[in-house]
């Protein structure tokens, strides 16, 4: 078969097609850097329609992510699509709590979710974090709890938790919140999502450009 | 805020959701649990028309699960995302060769994307397995062209790569290929939508239902 198999000739044809299909889309650079990877991770182009990001977003979270932020996650696969080599770069590390048994039990008890307790867990650690939830409605419901109630103080959160159950009215709640965000409204999203927006980050707090 | 915080709720709410979106489709069980799941994991409801399954998929997979067969992954958000210890009771395990030194190596000395080298690393270890490819057209490709080369016969893959270069063309030639498959038309899938269709496939193995 025939196809195209180096890596930067894929991400470069890749970065093309998607300019040309989204057009003139009034975004700046770095938003439209965002924009650009959620649809090359989801091979989808409404994403250019639904995609929110916050003007002070880019500016904030960059500055942290250079300053050592850590970056914390719902869920394992969102940790673990992170290039955790360029956040290092700054001293930070990915941080998820779902895991912990402290975390299981604390949901058990409760009959509430795991990501959910997992985001109180880490609510301590998340003073200048950027918080990544791409999975869990919950997560982002009980986030935007714990900095209403002063428990809680992000640098920035990428919110795009998905589904039919809460997802939509999770995200139209960060919309209003005092924090810088990335969101998608309705109900797509998901770890793949959030994954391409950190890492698009990440590249544009070193200035780089790459193919993960 | 209020919402809804208990695991087992959201889940049977998000299945009743989808299922009265979904109408009838026309599908078996088997197949109508893996397009639900989809759905679920990406908010997506365009998938009910794009995802295409094979008619022999569920008995060839649940029936290799069971008999222990491996899950080989082409990145490691897809090996991170599967229900690994729903499918140690089978006895297979999740494999994914992408951060293998030889790996690395192989790829950069040819020019070509690692999740391509990781799978021609891995054929030897292929046949009975099931192969889940979640983000690289090139990986399903070359999977395609070790299978008609004689070097690969996995029991069935999941073939959902992503994106505007090449993902559309590798998976029409997986719909062409002689093995049972689960895939999506055009540009869309992704690591979740890999994932998803395996955690459908395992809880059908083992006939459950359940909240991951």
């Amino acid at each position: 078969m025939s196809y195209l198999n180096n890596p930067r000739a894929i991400e470069a044809q890749s970065r093309a097609i998607i300019a040309a299909r989204l057009g003139a889309l009034g975004l700046g650079a770095g938003e439209r850097d965002i924009v650009t990877r959620i649809i090359h991770a989801t091979g989808d182009l409404e994403y250019a329609r639904l995609v929110v990001i916050h003007p002070r977003l880019v500016a904030a979270a960059t500055a942290a992510l250079r300053g050592g932020a850590d970056i914390i996650t719902d869920i394992e696969m969102v940790r673990q699509g992170i290039n955790s080599s360029m956040l290092a770069r700054g001293g930070g590390q990915v941080i998820c709590a779902i895991r912990e048994r402290e975390v299981a039990a604390a949901a058990a008890a409760r009959g509430v979710t795991r990501a959910m307790a997992a985001m109180e867990f880490l609510a301590p650690r998340m003073t200048g974090a950027v918080v990544a939830i791409g999975n869990a409605p919950t997560a982002l419901f009980r986030l935007l709890e714990l900095m209403a109630a002063g428990r809680a103080a992000p640098a920035a959160i990428i919110g795009t938790p998905v589904g039919f159950v809460g997802a939509a009215e999770a995200k139209a709640a960060l919309e209003k919140a005092d924090v810088p965000f990335i969101t998608v409204r309705g109900t797509r999203g998901g770890s793949t999502v959030a994954v391409a927006a950190v890492n698009a980050l990440l590249h544009l707090t070193w200035d780089e450009e790459g193919d993960d």
